[in-house]
């Protein structure tokens, strides 16, 4: 499983789901050495696992006032700084990294504690479109440097090369003669080519613990914070070419990249059908997620300035039955977090992470592609972890390695990586690789008892998918 | 606990949940002797059960062709029907017991089988609006006869007692002097003096168990055909003289008694906010119920021949979490029952159905009373029972000695049933029976990240219930 060997140090910023996944895996993916990692965290979380795995721990919360003087000393050029944190600003660190000459990487876009919840921003202000537009402008004020790799984990992350990987596959699979997309264009025209007109990342997480969740607690595979946050920022999803429906709740940037829109409504209040192999279909829960813009974008073709082809982008996300229910609690409260958090890990007694792209339109059927990590098979591969943050923790894997080949390609993101690198090196933790085609779509075996408006000419309308 | 010394037979149609809750009880609360019960049922449901408890099983289903030839034999004058089966029509064995001179209770007024999902009907004729205007119309031509006792269960049933109950209480705790109710129109009367607007049934049922739902499996306290029934049903509600924002998926029936509306979407699609002492503010589902009709027309005021004042009367239902989880799968399978269906009672371990009304309007505040059964103390009351099903017990023994007083009343609801015998009747079986002032109201708290339609002018209109 030793893909690189890294001889610098490693700050790792969190300690917490993600944090402690892959802190044991540096070592043996990565050759990182015992005594070669820093955590910067606030809470005293688990010293005993950093002290076990040789880390240095150092109790602290970083702030826009105090994260340059907490981290200087332990960052220098060529050192690698993962921002597994909430709440601490993903554009500082990379701004603060170049001027260091550090790598960089985290898994989710970040900004400062604070702004998804200040109901004097707009719905607007408050979506990833604009925080990645953020990073993106000081990006191109900022070409070269060493490598910044935003948004790789799971998803965000791995399901950019999931969704590459897939129409290799497709085409594949259907016996065409496509070439080998070799620029970044050619990905978008192999998705149009294959009539891809809508990426679902359709995840069913089916992971549970014996002990039931308790009144006012929150529970999650993954961070409470970092999915509450997410949870009731608006609704986004990449806006692809064929829809012919606009929402009546959807709202335009009228800045930026334009490849994707926003809801007036939180992710969690937002619900899409769809489907995976294992579960059949499902209501998922339509939270705003990176990839959903950064895929739509990237899967852009112009032609004569004009946007010629663009699928439609979004999560659905089944989470954990015990989070389903910690949100139907939350939303009962209007939004107001829980006293308790619990996020499951060591007590999960089954269930699997199926996690992957669900890629709609052609002719043959849906194709669905991606990881099914069961519990136990997670705890085969690596202490500290559940299926969900070992699918993480892969694509935090795929990505280093990626960066550590590539150390001066500046800001970064997921879907510019080599699939193949970053699929060779997350595979191995993955479980089972799975694509599988079904023929759903989500006007199949609707009730006739309540009559919807649908667009039965197009199952792939995002009317369709919505429910209302 | 012995209220009244039945000497007739009872015979039972339907054996599950609240049959076999209702069984053990006969003797004690009504002094049935051993021998005097039979039971129609088409499964072989506990047989155990029934011997243990010394009734005689008999192994059938009822349809619109055998009903009268399996039942003439077993029933005759003044004997006692229960009709607590699903899929067997109320109206026929109302029918059928006038004619046999027999006393007749229901817990739900059932259809036969085929109407609840029969796309070709609308949304009205599958309603319980339609079902209970079908009874009453029956009922107005053949006014007198034994007593029919319609939907006297938990709810529809005891709570419709619960609110005389409460209008009092309230009355009391604001020290006002107002004349006990003598006359059916008085106690609407009482409820407008009191500024009652809104009244919910309002339910959380916390009971748990340790076997986890699974997959493609429909988890419940009850019974898993009646409520996916009911839950598939349109939401119905009654409709209050103070609202001003009509419902844009709205429907009036255009005949009857014109107390309740529709909206064109089934109830376990609609949620609403509400409140319980105990759960605090959450979420419910508007699942349509006798009770929102019959409560709301029977609080009707009219005066010279217009309505002077009416609440707004509707479920809220929070059931038990798996059953919410259940629920979920269900809207994803789009509404397509679940393979395996479990009605949780011996595997409880822990938890509380708190089952009342809801009073809002008056100036004071928020007024709930009701019952808060736990499974422990469900248990030392009865064998055979849960929380849940024996309060629904307690409401068909409240029925039955009200009946047994009142032998030749025709059709009854109810609201018309003395509350003090019935609820004098219940009482012992309801665990804590309590009434709570509070301060909530659907506008408070609400989060000011996403603007919402509401009406700040009159926190009580539906509107600011109603979850988009
Ligand atoms: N892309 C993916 O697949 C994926 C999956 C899971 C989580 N994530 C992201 O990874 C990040 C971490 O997730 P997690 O599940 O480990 O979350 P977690 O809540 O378990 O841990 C968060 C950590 O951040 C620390 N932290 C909080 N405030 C801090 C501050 N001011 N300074 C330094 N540290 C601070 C906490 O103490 C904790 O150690 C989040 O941004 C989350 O959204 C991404
Ligand atoms: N008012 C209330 O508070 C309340 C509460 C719970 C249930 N209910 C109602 O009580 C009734 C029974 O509920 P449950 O929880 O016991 O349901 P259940 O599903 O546990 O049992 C239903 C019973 O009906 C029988 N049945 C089905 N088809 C039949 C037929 N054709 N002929 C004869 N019997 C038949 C079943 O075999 C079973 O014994 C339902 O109508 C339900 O809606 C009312």
């Amino acid at each position: 499983m030793r893909h690189a060997t890294f001889p610098g140090r490693i700050v790792m910023v969190g300690f917490g789901c993600v944090g402690q996944g892959v802190l044991p895996v540096l070592e043996p993916a990565l050759g990182v050495a015992r005594g070669r990692t820093t955590i910067v965290t606030p809470g005293a979380e688990c010293p005993h696992v950093a002290a076990r795995l040789g880390a240095e721990l150092i109790v602290t919360a970083l702030t826009p006032g105090n994260f340059e003087q907490v981290l200087s000393p332990l960052l220098h050029e060529g050192d690698f700084l993962l921002n597994l944190s909430v709440h601490v600003s993903s554009l500082a660190l990379i701004e603060f990294c170049r001027r260091r000459g550090a790598l960089y990487l985290d898994t989710c876009c970040e900004p400062w504690l604070g702004r998804y919840d200040n109901p004097r921003l707009s719905a607007s202000e408050r979506s990833n479109y604009a925080l990645r537009e953020e990073v993106l402008a000081w990006s191109r004020d900022h070409p070269r440097g060493p490598t910044a790799l935003l948004t790789q984990g799971a998803n965000p992350g791995l399901v950019s090369s999931f969704v590459k990987q897939a129409l290799l596959q497709m085409a594949s699979d259907l016996g065409l003669a496509l070439p080998r997309p070799q620029v970044p264009q050619d990905w978008p025209r192999l998705a149009q080519a294959l009539d891809v007109k809508v990426i679902h990342i359709a995840e069913r997480d089916t992971q549970t613990t014996s002990r039931r969740k308790l009144r006012d607690e929150f529970v999650n595979t993954w961070s409470v914070d970092g999915f509450v946050d997410e949870g009731l920022q608006p609704s986004e999803l990449g806006w692809g070419t064929h829809e012919r429906h606009w929402p009546a709740d959807a709202g335009r940037h009228g800045h930026g990249c334009g490849a994707a829109i926003y809801l007036e409504r939180p992710g969690v209040a937002t619900r899409v059908r769809s489907w995976t192999p294992l579960e059949g279909s499902y209501h998922g829960f339509l939270v705003t997620h990176a990839e959903s813009i950064s895929i739509a974008d990237y899967f852009t073709l112009r032609e004569g300035g004009r946007v010629a082809y663009r699928p439609t982008v979004n999560y659905a996300y089944h989470p954990c039955d015990d989070t389903v229910l910690s949100l139907h609690e939350l939303a009962g409260r209007n939004g107001q977090l829980q006293q308790r958090h619990r996020i499951l890990r060591d007590e999960i007694d089954s269930g699997t992470d199926e996690l992957g792209v669900l890629l709609m339109g052609n002719e043959r059927g849906v194709y669905w592609y991606g990881s099914r990590l069961s519990i136990g098979r997670a705890r085969e591969l690596a202490p500290y972890n559940s299926a969900t943050s070992l699918q993480v923790v892969a694509g935090v894997l795929g990505g280093m390695v990626w960066a550590l080949r590539h150390p001066r390609c500046g800001v970064v993101e997921p879907e510019e990586l080599d699939h193949d690198t970053v699929l060779e090196v997350a595979a191995p933790w993955l479980g089972e690789l799975a694509g599988v085609w079904g023929d759903w779509t989500p006007l199949r075996g609707r009730s006739e008892l309540y009559p919807e408006e649908t667009d039965p000419a197009d199952p792939w309308q995002f009317l369709n998918f919505r429910v209302k």
